[in-house]
């Protein structure tokens, strides 16, 4: 069976292994009521800086921009969602801004994810694929207790997925060929564009990523080499 | 005190973490036997193979060849030792020498190594700035269980040491300040390269890296931040 070509799995992470939203609105409410708002905006307020997410690195895909963290971009994007929702980022203390960008360092693991990732690790090498900085993916990994062997992605690779040299490149830095790596992701595009790159695929659904109405990626789209419940579903269906 | 600084250790790991020259010498021994030769070659073969380290990674730094990963130099130079032991690399499969040289990938950490790291993990961010490339880090770190946060380095950096942006650029991907990092180490050269750059120091000494009748290293030779006899006693030393 071909599941034994597999030698590193590669993970997308805001989504498929934690809860962004839930953890952004958490800090976000805070913030929102020290500034005179309401706490319920929190889950908007969570969106309205996620929606900024792909137009920020679209400008660095583009070229329009060189390379950057993603910290950066947050923290840039974080300015133009409190002005969108009427509180002038200039009036407020740059380190009070500065610490709610890091709400994205503080994002909770899903249930499943630390069972997962560790009993997939007992056979295969596991690392993120994400856009997420490696300090941003640091701080996540001790906060949430992820047991990654090794911290990859699109600063090591230097490309924001969905470039194909953000696979690429992770795929040559772990020394292995394309099929014996396998992307996991809760995003059909994300797992298209893998496959693009000749790795192997692997789609974990979350429902409630963007909330109770989400439309979005409720089921595979795609031709993928695994599809499973959640992580600990997708390790025993690799054998671990 | 000083050491509520320092958020990051960043660690050499040849010789300071792991006994190379036992691990080499004990796979190069197997070797030797299995192509008609004395096993009591074996720590003159990993001397041998070390002592050409230093000389492939000068052509990188001094730009005469564009970075590589330090699994290439290793394999090359490994062509050049067998050569040089009477053993015409040409006639050996290749699929046995690719295997040697993964005897770097396999070295055991020293007695002290794994508490260590795990104490000092607790409160630091932990990584290896090492010159060796991230999947070799990966498979030392899973075969050792040495419990990293991230692998940082020279491929990371695309530098290796001691050229400053080896440390910079590691410090830069932490996002700390040099002040706020330290490098650990069994070699003074290392760490007067890293004070040079700013980064706090740690000396370890590692009297049998190179065998009974070492001679180099035996004791700090530098104004270091911390001496300590071995990581357990250094993780005590910071407060852990």
């Amino acid at each position: 069976m071909y599941t034994s070509n597999v030698k590193a799995l590669v993970f997308d992470v805001f989504g498929t292994l934690v809860d962004w939203r839930g953890g952004v609105a958490r800090e976000a409410a805070v913030f929102l009521q020290r500034h005179g708002r309401s706490a319920q905006q929190a889950d908007a307020f969570a969106d309205a800086w996620r929606a900024r997410y792909q137009p920020a690195m679209e400008k660095v895909r583009s070229g329009e921009r060189p390379f950057m963290k993603l910290d950066l971009l947050h923290r840039e994007n974080l300015d133009e969602v409190l002005n969108e929702s009427g509180i002038d980022h200039t009036q407020v203390p740059a380190v009070e801004l500065d610490d709610l960008n890091l709400a994205w360092h503080r994002l909770d693991p899903w249930p499943d994810t630390v069972e997962g990732l560790t009993r997939l690790k007992s056979r295969y090498i596991i690392a993120p694929l994400s856009n997420g900085n490696v300090r941003l993916m640091i701080d996540m990994a001790k906060h949430g207790g992820l047991p990654w062997d090794a911290i990859l992605g699109a600063e090591v690779a230097q490309a924001y997925k969905p470039t194909p040299e953000a696979y690429l490149r992770t795929v040559d830095v772990l020394m292995l060929s394309p099929g014996e790596v396998c992307m996991v992701a809760a995003h059909n595009s994300d797992l298209a564009a893998a496959q693009k790159c000749g790795l192997r695929t692997a789609f974990i659904p979350r429902p409630h990523e963007h909330g109770a109405a989400q439309t979005t990626d409720l089921k595979p789209a795609g031709n993928w080499d695994w599809v499973a419940q959640d992580l600990v579903d997708l390790a025993k269906q690799l054998g671990v």
